[in-house]
């Protein structure tokens, strides 16, 4: 099934660029709420699922050995612009259980985010791994597998037993087969697993909900959603799209982005969950369409509404300042 | 008429994203040689029409009278790195003609290359208007303003003589009327306008072969593509698409970028000139295919077509250098 334009970018008022996607919107139980283009497609989710690859952190009770707080299960639920505090609390997590960066296999990387980079650059001859964007889930990774006996080296291949774990969570979450016929390699080198679009939408409302879960991954669920909520900085960082929709309504709006325009997110109060991905990966319109669609979902709040609106559609300047022409989203992600 | 999908991104052995696109091959007589898409849809060229733009540079006589060569004729139609020598060019440029780079309308950013960025941080306080990526283009409509004797002051507005110049020599070459209806401004604050993909090609193969203009332009036409086949450095910079596809085939191929996805080339061998679109305006899209479509008209040069189907299929690498997936672009552009 192909994918309507959900997203239009403009410039003398003329439609310059257009963005397609699919969004699915579903409950705890399952059912689907809303769903636009092709919801049924495997999609990789990249690390829009990274609150779901914590869950051995918190399940196996190395958080609590470790004495993390919701800083800490944010950043291991982050894609982080490796600001100093997001740097430092990763190389914190490590300390606590006895390692060093050496131990990440995640690679290094200067900062996505430019103020950051140049910051940076300025400081640093090259970044480590405890700069990777994903050095706070890798930390996660690290602390589960040394608290549980795990041998730590190779965490990141398919066979090892926290991988292993990590499947087992996202079947249980996703009610689909999470198997290599559907793996491919991340960015940061761990193995990440295509799954339908609503099934994903599925696991996050079960991890906002419970529904359907045990006790102990029902807990371990809503408190690394919780603990997302109430750290959004540490979830991504300054002027990001995760921290900014956050804020805007803080404890009610989990909000998660993965590359390839994937976000995954949860209304905990409405008991959604939400997933969505730009057909071309875009990031600009990936962020445009999940403002949009967590708009629709809290209508009830209009000042919340409208807040996420403008998020959703902006205003693109050039160098000077101009306005040059907008970023917008399609009536089909706001309407009926 | 929609947009076919035109290059994949694939990871584990599966499409994770796709970029739709439009093609127009055309030949200096106007006829389509090849099409694929929207290409009557009118688009808006941004940077890859600059050869286009530098064309009073030429005509007037200033480039002449300043004594500018092939790497100022090549930088005046360019979107460069800020590289070092890309700067001092630009500097040198408007020195001969006796302005300062306060002159320059086109304000400052950052470097988009991320090694170059990472100079900038470390060796200036914050970027000039010498560092924008259109610098070049903007020192060469201010040596043509003053050389014209016009005031050069406010060169960057639509009711300017020498924006005026520009659309006069756009309708000659492309057989389209631009004017305010189909203005934009684009991000370095001068007009763009919006023209149907396959008029655009034309322009180009009339640049290419002199076709149907006056024998100045035609003249200018073919010394300032000459110049940017001779001098693709000063085009873009290090491990650009424009620098290294021209550097494949030297004296060949002329290609150039713009904005959101966009593509301008020629082959003067062939007589032909290429337009492109990418429909979500992503830049890693619109390399694979003009990289693709050159291939397709070279087929005669086995070695070269290779080289070019090289650069439009590649392997993707994680931060640890593992192969994760690939950019490969479709059978429609390649085949038939």
């Amino acid at each position: 099934m192909s994918s309507p334009v959900l997203v239009e970018a403009t410039r003398g008022g003329r439609v310059e660029s257009r963005h397609r996607g699919s969004v699915a919107i579903v409950d705890g139980d399952g059912a689907r709420v809303f769903a636009l283009g092709a919801v049924s497609d495997p999609v990789f989710p990249r690390s829009a699922c990274k609150a779901m690859q914590a869950l051995p952190l918190v399940e196996s009770g190395a958080a609590d050995a470790y004495g993390f707080g919701d800083a800490e299960l944010a950043l291991a639920c982050a894609s982080h612009n490796g600001e100093p505090e997001h740097v430092a609390l990763a190389g914190r997590m490590l300390q606590v259980a006895g390692l060093q960066a050496e131990a990440l296999e995640c690679g290094a990387h200067w900062s996505f985010d430019q103020p950051t980079l140049i910051g940076q650059a300025r400081s640093l001859d090259r970044p480590t791994a405890l700069h990777n964007n994903c050095s706070g889930k890798h930390a996660g990774f690290l602390c589960a597998a040394c608290h549980s006996g795990m041998e730590p080296r190779g965490y990141v291949a398919y066979g090892h037993p926290l991988q292993a774990e990590i499947r087992s969570a996202m079947e249980d979450l996703t009610g689909t087969l999470i198997d290599a016929d559907r793996c491919g390699i991340d960015g940061c080198s761990i193995p990440t697993y295509a799954v339908p679009l609503d099934r994903l939408a599925h696991g996050f409302a079960r991890m906002a909900t419970g529904i359907g879960l045990g006790r102990l991954r029902a807990e371990a669920s809503r408190r690394l959603i919780a603990a997302c909520m109430a750290e959004p900085f540490y979830v991504a960082g300054t002027k990001r799209a995760c921290t900014t929709l956050m804020r805007l309504a803080p404890g009610r709006i989990f909000v998660k982005t993965g590359a390839e325009g994937v976000f995954c997110a949860a209304i905990p109060e409405k008991g959604l969950g939400i997933a969505l991905k730009c057909e071309d990966g875009a990031t600009r319109a990936a962020e445009a369409m999940v403002a949009a669609v967590l708009a629709r979902c809290l209508r009830d709040d209009p000042a919340l509404e409208a807040a996420l609106l403008a998020e959703a559609n902006r205003t693109m300047r050039n160098w000077n300042g101009t306005a040059v022409g907008e970023i917008r989203v399609s009536d089909a992600l706001t309407q009926a």
